[in-house]
Parts: structure tokens; C-alpha cells; sequence
């Protein structure tokens, strides 16, 4: 059975780099927020191109500090709906008020102009997600957000499924007010466990986000910042990502390759116009379909497993059913005809070959794009 | 130097069995909640003598949870103002109001005077928090809240200090409603970077608190309990606590002996009581002393570290400004006075005769029991 991912093909290959990790680690003697964490924060920020990274303990810790950082509670937060729940789970997590903006038919991201009829003086952030792997120019969202209001809105980028991608010269992440990420182990750069990351170029911001991921200490024992709790970055997790930061470009670069292999055998991947593009890295392969159950049954007799992302959207949640009602037809239409393929750079051309001919089989449940 | 924990020296000891670990979780393909992680819970459980187990990503994370699955939002809880902050802060960050309770002179653990002076039909919970390694008889608490209210209260133990301790034949975390226990790289039972546990013998709260601690969803990708988070144990810290665990008996034990050398050469030890006892695993050295700063100047000098567990008690937080103010004048007078020497169970004969001395050296601090 071929994996949608599967980040064991990557670990196996550099197991002997892993190892000369954990043997500098337990030659050491910090366990946390010590040199390792120190050194990859600071190859991190560089990567990305901006002036700070701060480490946390997961990616939806990332955008919920980043919230609090920026004052959300109890005000509203645009944010989309078909994005895994993340960022409402964030926005409910510190009391803020989610406000779901639809998305655009052709690429699934954000729809700038439903970020434009929903915003409004009283939104405190957007959180802007580079769904599947694809960046959204942020420059769009804020000249947009201006243009009605007069003066810009913060905006979080969430880059949780985009780590590399590039809108010119900028890196997801950098382009706006803070970037999130996740390292969660399938992402394009995956820890070996949970991990996550805030970037930002704001030294005031930054300097408040380090307080709050350790308990809102101003100094050791003494909670000064209401929201702090305990979000850090194991020492061995930050030994593990900088191992791995090198190998990211030509691994998203590998992603690329295959879902430019699906779009040749007929896949309709939602992202296929971008798959030249260093915009889009490719981190998941989604592809729209018509009857999805037969689909994946079919996929599934070819030995290639399929995944959905997301069969939910967050106003599906009990625990968004006390917000206002809102509709989201573009959002709701896609949940019903998206199906995600394997893909993960340790793919070996027979295997590639294997859903090639899966989807080959099975044109018919394309839809003419 | 000689520190007043030093976590490398027994990692350095057993590093072949640790990098045994690490050969087997690099064989294996899951990274998050997978066997490792289930070994752990069911072997951690079964040494505590709960029916679950749930791994959570730290001690703090611990207790939020068990508050919030104790339906503590909202709701008075009440606690321990000279802990360190862990319970304050897990308050706060759920809305739940801390109500301080003072503590006993002799032990600085929770008095039940006080706990039977605050507690109301109004309190959801009450944290009880074994400090500095010493199980509190959590029988007594339930006895007195029940003779004063007429009904029990959930007690939450906190057992971040007191890993194996026992009162009579039950260890503590099994003695209440839950226990929250922390593996920062430290405790008695430590992981090599952040990590928690909580324990129940309630199916039903354990059902929840498992929910919790990944986003609340009630089936992957759909939240439906608020306040889930992303709180998990990873796969390869369960790994070593599995490895560490079978030393932890043997452990306290050392921990025990070094305090009673401490004892023996004239240092006032809080605990120097329970120095023979289960009930006690001496995590904490925590001394008594007459003009701190100048004993800590004083020990410096013989290349003894020192600590203070705590300098400042939750009511001094920023954060609690906003509570009705309370006068906890025991917890006040040990603030100033309370000092922690080294003690950690590899520490050698000669380091310990190396603190004895300087103990001898300095006995006009320690003063008259």
C-alpha cells in the first residue's frame, strides 16, 4: 500500500545523521531552550528571511501565541474554513471570535474578495493559510484590506503546509506581520515529533512571543504576561530540523516533480498550474474528483491510499456552533470532490508509476478542469 | 560547581540503552501516539496503580487538562500560592479563579486549616500539590472538605515533584481524583525535554482528558469538545521514560540518602522528618535558612550551587492582581527563607562530603528546629 506520506523513507536514509544528532545531544547538557534550539532558530530565521524565530511545541501553539501576541482575544479573526481547524482551534484557545472568509474556486486559498466584504475595523487579524502547499501573495491581501479600510490589519501567515514556498523574493512567512509553522513529521520539514515555529521581523512582537511560549515569565518564576504557558522546542527535535533545513529546497523541488506526473496521467491537482512555480511546494497532492467514495475505493483495489484534507470544514465544528451562521458555497462545494494522492519526495519511481496508472484507470472520476 | 541537578549524569550513564531507543523508534514508523507512547502509558500506569494513563506534552499541559475535564472554567480552584506558579498559570489560562490557600509551617505543604477555611460549594477543584517530593495523605484533604461541605471535591494531584512517592500502599497520583505529573529533564522521572502525564482511575474523565489533548476532536479533523489543544507526549520521550522508569525506585532511594547526609551535618531540611520514608523522594533539597543572601554568597564560595523553589509566590504575579487579595502569611515568611541544595542521585561521594562540609562550615545559618 502506497502512503499518502510517509516521513520513516526519509528518516531510514539519514539514520546514521540522526544518530551523530543524538550523540552530540547526550554529549551536551541542556535539554531545553538550550544551544541546539538556539542554533536552529537562528538558520531557521535565515532560511526564511526574517529577523526572529521563536520555537514552540507545535504548529497550532504557534498561531495561537501569535494571536495572543497581537491582542485577538475577545475580538474577531478572519480566517478560512477549510484548512484543518487550526486556526479556529487557536482563535477559541484564547477567546477570540472567528470570522470565516470563503475560498477561490481555482486554488481553494483564501478568496480576497470575501476577506474584503467580512473585514471590518473591528477584526483584529487575518490569518492567511498557503493551503496544500501553494502561497498567497500577502502584498494582495493588505493592499485590498487598505483599500476598504483605510489602514492594514495584521496578518498571520500560516505556513504549516508551505515551508520553502516563495512569493518573489519572499519566503511564506515573511511576508507579513508573523509566520506560523508546524513541524508536525509529514510536513516538508518534520520534526520527529511535535514541533512548531514563529517567525517575525517586529522585535517587540518577537520578544513578547519568546516570554509567552515560557510561561509569560518577565523573569524566571514570575508570570508577567497573561496567556503564558508552556510551548517550547525539545533540544533534540531543533537537532533533528537543522539536520534536515538542508535538504529542504530539493525536496520540495522532489514534490514538485510528482504531482507533475499525476497532472500528465490526467490527475486534476488543484494546484497543477503552479507545479513549475517555487511558489507552490507541493506538500500535498489534492486533487478534485466526482463521486470521491467509488474513487478511493477504486484507488484503494490499486493499492494507493487516499486521504481527504479536510472532510470537515470548521462551521462543521460543535464547537464553532454558537458563531454566527455564515455560508461558504465555494468552501462547502470543494469538501465534497477533493481527494489527496501520495506524495512525499522518497517516492520511488515505481511506486509514482503505480499511481500514475491509477489515475490512468480511473479518468473518468476527473473532472474537465 | 557543583549543580543542584545535573540530568546529563545519569543520561551519560545508560547512553547505549538511550541510543537503543532511538535505534528502535528510527526501525519503527510512527511518530506521534504510537506504540511507544502506549507502552509508556500503560507501564506508567501500572506503576502508579491508575487505570489510564494519558502522555500530554508537559506538566502544565497536565493540569489544564485535568481542569478542564473537571469543568474547572469559570470556577473557583483552589491551591498553593509557593509551588511555582504551574497551577496559577493552568487557572488562568482555562478562566478558572485561584483561590490561595496557606501552608502548613512545618512541612510548607498545603495546610487542611486552610483548605477547610476556603473551600465552598463554589469550588470545582483542589489542587494538591506534593512539594519538594512529599506526598501529602490526600484521605485527610477529602475527610475535612467532607466534614465542613457535606459532599467531596475533586482533588487534582499534582505530582510533578513526587514521582513513586506513597502514602500507605498508594502511590501519589492514585489517590484522588486525578494526578498531573511533569517529565521536564529535572523531576525524578525526567524525559529528555518536555513532556506530562495525567492519571485516573475514572474511565470516563480519562475518555475526555484523551480527547483534550488533541484538539478536542471526536473523530480526526472535528473538533467537538471545547478547549482541546494539541498536547501529546512524543514518541521518542516515551521512549526514554520507558528506558528510565524501572531506575526510579532505586533512584529516590539515593535522593533519600543524600538528604540524610545533609541532615546528619546540620542543614535544617524541611522534609528532614520523612528522610526515611516512602512518602518521601526527595526531589527538592529545601532547607531553611537565616540570612539567605549571605549563606547562598557563602556556598558559591565552596563551588555549591543553590536554588530557591520559589522566590516568589503566585499572589506576587502580575497576573493575579486582579483576585481578591488573601493573606497567606505562612507561605510569606518560607519565601525568604527557603533554600535548595544539590541533590541528585548521581551525585558522588566526594561531592556530597564536598556540600557536607560547606553545610559544617555554615551551620550559625541553619536555624534551631
Amino acid at each position: 500500500m502506497i502512503q499518502i506520506s510517509n516521513p520513516a523513507a526519509f528518516t531510514i536514509k539519514i539514520q546514521d545523521q540522526i544518530r551523530s544528532v543524538v550523540d552530540r545531544f547526550l554529549g551536551g547538557n541542556t535539554f531545553v531552550l538550550g544551544s541546539m534550539v538556539k542554533e536552529f532558530e537562528e538558520s531557521f530565521a535565515g532560511y526564511i528571511g526574517s529577523r526572529d524565530c521563536i520555537s514552540v511545541a507545535s504548529g497550532t501553539d504557534a498561531i495561537e501565541i501569535a494571536l495572543r501576541a497581537l491582542g485577538c482575544e475577545e475580538k474577531e479573526v478572519l480566517l478560512v474554513a477549510n484548512a484543518g481547524g487550526y486556526g479556529t482551534i487557536s482563535c477559541l484557545a484564547i477567546g477570540a471570535i472567528p470570522v470565516y472568509c470563503d475560498v477561490n474556486p481555482s486554488t481553494l486559498l483564501v478568496s480576497i474578495e470575501s476577506i474584503v466584504e467580512r473585514v471590518t475595523s473591528n477584526t483584529a487579524a487575518i490569518i492567511v493559510t498557503h493551503l496544500f502547499g501553494l502561497a498567497i501573495d500577502c502584498k494582495l491581501v493588505d493592499v485590498a484590506v487598505n483599500a476598504k479600510l483605510g489602514k492594514s490589519i495584521p496578518i498571520v501567515e500560516d505556513c504549516a503546509q508551505a515551508h520553502g514556498a516563495k512569493v518573489d523574493d519572499r519566503r511564506a512567512g515573511s511576508q507579513a506581520t508573523i509566520g506560523c509553522f508546524s513541524f508536525y513529521p509529514t510536513k516538508n520539514l518534520g520534526a520527529l515529533g511535535d514541533g512548531g515555529a514563529i517567525v517575525t521581523n517586529d522585535a517587540t512582537l518577537a520578544e513578547h512571543m519568546r516570554d509567552l511560549r515560557q510561561y509569560g515569565w518577565s523573569t524566571r518564576y514570575l508570570q508577567a504576561l497573561p496567556g503564558g504557558r508552556n510551548s517550547r522546542l525539545d533540544e533534540l527535535q531543533a537537532g533533528f530540523l537543522s539536520l534536515f533545513l538542508p535538504y529542504l529546497e530539493e525536496r520540495n523541488a522532489q514534490r514538485r516533480e510528482i504531482l507533475k506526473e499525476y497532472v500528465k496521467s490526467g490527475a486534476t491537482a488543484v494546484h497543477a498550474e503552479h507545479a513549475d512555480s517555487e511558489r507552490y511546494v507541493a506538500h500535498l497532492a489534492v486533487c478534485t474528483v466526482d463521486s470521491r467514495e467509488k474513487f478511493v475505493a477504486n484507488l484503494n483495489k490499486e493499492n494507493v491510499s487516499t486521504g481527504v484534507h479536510y472532510p470537515f470544514l470548521d462551521t462543521d465544528f460543535p464547537t464553532t456552533q454558537h458563531l454566527d451562521p455564515t455560508t461558504l458555497p465555494v468552501s462547502e462545494a470543494a469538501k465534497t470532490r477533493i481527494v489527496t494522492l501520495p506524495c512525499f519526495p522518497e517516492m520511488t519511481p515505481n511506486e509514482i508509476s503505480l499511481v500514475c496508472a491509477a489515475i490512468e484507470k480511473n479518468h473518468q472520476f476527473f473532472e474537465a478542469r
